[in-house]
């Protein structure tokens, strides 16, 4: 079986972990022998943007279909206006890839030091998957701007929250919620503040929390407060949802709190598989650190993982599995950590101490 | 000088803290001699809610601005919808009396233990103001819902940035800055997504720091990384300045990581002081430990502090200050510290143990 990889390396660090990331999937492949990767490396940047003046051409989604999956570095860079950078490239591909869930595993992997004293001398305590609607919301694209540049100027954001786009989401993160040991599922949401879209929000979760009765256990929480909770009582959660802004704010948080992000993967999941879905590190392009071969590829190679199982459709979990232990087993020695988990190695460094462990697991 | 105090006691918790804070009020003056306190108490809650129908009477305005300043306790109780009651209290007040800015201090406090080992090694590290906008952003109350219970609902969040409203709150910030011995301001944005409002937020705020420039050293975080630096880079920080929302979620995040949500207080302010202030811990009603007589009334105490401070006009800084250690000297000592701090002593034992204080400093 071979997988059509469409990478989109992207900006800054983007390439040096897609690069990494590659050699880790070549390898997985290899040892196994049962399938292999193609790739179709697609030169949308900034720096491109700023030579052809446009991220993605006008049949960028044609382009991706004909992939399996998409493997994404990451978009930002100083010249170009974030808001530019984002909603010409990697904003549109989540929503028109239909990638309506965006999953974020989190928990502390080996050699990792956690800020927070409970989790140093416990990191099983945080193990979490906070299951992120991808698709809508906050990211909803709308609103706009009058009066720009007077005194009266006036712009809105406007959140959009749709039925169908709820229900979709809450339904995939019951069912992810009931395929973990703790079946437990905690729904975040600011009802008490905004008082349209959030409240239907909470209803929709409700109406499907009644399908799971007595499957998955299920709580709310106001985003304010989840902060607090994650920090004190890691232990207290396993599956979390939560709307487009507050995942994304709650990911890093969570990210931070095991220890890096630079080890933080994510899915951008088309759970219909009508289009192909993408993996991305959730670390931003880094310009400072850019090109100087120090990027950590962990959550390059988590997101890999994450690829393998998804393209495998459950035949590949323990090769992902395996992925993960070769990770495991890597960042476990003080000598193949990058620096921002305490060590001094490089990129290529930890890239070829992963694949050496993949030949011995 | 008598000061005439609204009292909004409001649900739980709210009524055992703003009893405490009132002692601890009454004994300042007492102590000091050349000013004291007239309380209106208004029974504004959702008790009387589900007894008449309404948390205010049509009159609330005008009650509340016979006042100098408002000390408002929590909102909140599981038998009214959480947006029914924020919506008829809280944010019309917010709202109503101008109160635009909301000053959020978090520090460690003396005997607080801070869940993140750097801190718990170097407490001082940890030393914020969060400068929140208060009246519009995302808690503007705008949006709505079609087809409610039909399978093609659509519920709508429209967050609105006015011009003016942004250069008040920037000004405030950089001024707050400006104060404070670091003199650096954090502005936070989540504009790479959120392309039309938050681009007007931060247009503006460049526009304001050219007037501080070289006064005040400044720079821009996006929300979700900001969580991720006030993890690991506290002492990088000193005041900060963020919308409605994402200063909401922050400041809990920020009450967290400086060791309890009990402790931290809030000032909403109308900085034109053509309306009465409100000045309230940012904990809420607590309905689990409501009426048990544990609750923690440090954050009620640090609040009243701030508005000692605030209705002196400078005038009352040592009084708010001496307030402070008195409070410091109490939560120095593990037999005066509520549980959330590790200890057992009840609302009472250290509310008269901070009036005992009150009286040596
Ligand atoms: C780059 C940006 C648009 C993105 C987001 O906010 O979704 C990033 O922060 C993430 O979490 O994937
Ligand atoms: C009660 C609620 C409306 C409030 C808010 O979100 O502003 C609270 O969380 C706070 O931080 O003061």
């Amino acid at each position: 079986k071979v997988y059509r990889i469409a990478a989109i390396p992207g900006d800054g660090i983007g390439v040096d972990i897609t690069e990494a990331a590659v050699k880790v999937l070549d390898k997985v492949a290899e040892t196994n022998g049962t399938f292999s990767f193609t790739y179709t490396t697609f030169d949308w940047s900034s720096k491109a943007y700023l030579q052809r003046g446009y991220y993605m051409p006008d049949d960028w989604a044609t382009q991706l279909r004909a992939h399996d999956a998409i493997y994404f570095g990451a978009v930002g860079w100083p010249d170009v206006p974030d808001h530019i950078s984002l909603w010409q490239m990697i904003l549109p591909i989540r929503q028109q890839m239909n990638q309506y869930v965006n999953v974020r595993p989190t928990r502390i992997l080996r050699g990792t030091r956690a800020p927070v004293s409970q989790l140093q001398e416990k990191p099983g305590d945080l193990d979490w998957i906070i299951v992120r609607e991808n698709s809508e919301g906050e990211y909803a694209g709308q609103g706009g701007t009058t009066h720009g540049h007077a005194e009266n100027a006036v712009a809105t954001e406007l959140a959009i929250f749709t039925r169908v786009g709820i229900e979709r989401i809450m339904r995939f993160a019951f069912e992810t919620a009931k395929g973990r040991p703790r079946r437990k599922l905690t729904m975040v949401t600011k009802s008490n503040a905004q008082r349209h879209g959030m409240v239907l929000w909470d209803r929709v979760f409700y109406e499907v929390a009644k399908e799971y009765e007595g499957v998955v256990e299920h709580d709310k929480m106001l985003v304010d407060a989840m902060t607090v909770r994650m920090v004190n009582k890691p232990e207290s959660m396993d599956t979390i949802v939560a709307t487009n802004l507050h995942a994304d704010i709650l990911s890093d948080l969570a990210a931070a709190l095991a220890g890096s992000i630079g080890i933080a993967p994510s899915s951008n999941l088309d759970p219909t598989r009508k289009n192909p879905s993408m993996f991305e590190p959730i670390h931003g392009s880094a310009p400072d650190i850019a090109g100087q071969g120090i990027a950590n590829p962990v959550g390059a190679f988590w997101s890999a993982a994450e690829m393998v199982r998804w393209l495998g459709k459950g035949e590949l979990d323990t090769v992902a599995d395996q992925l993960m232990q070769a990770i495991e087993n890597v960042t476990g020695e003080p000598k193949t950590r990058t620096r921002d988990m305490g060590g001094s190695a490089g990129t290529e460094e930890v890239t070829a101490a992963v694949c050496a462990e993949i030949g011995k697991v």
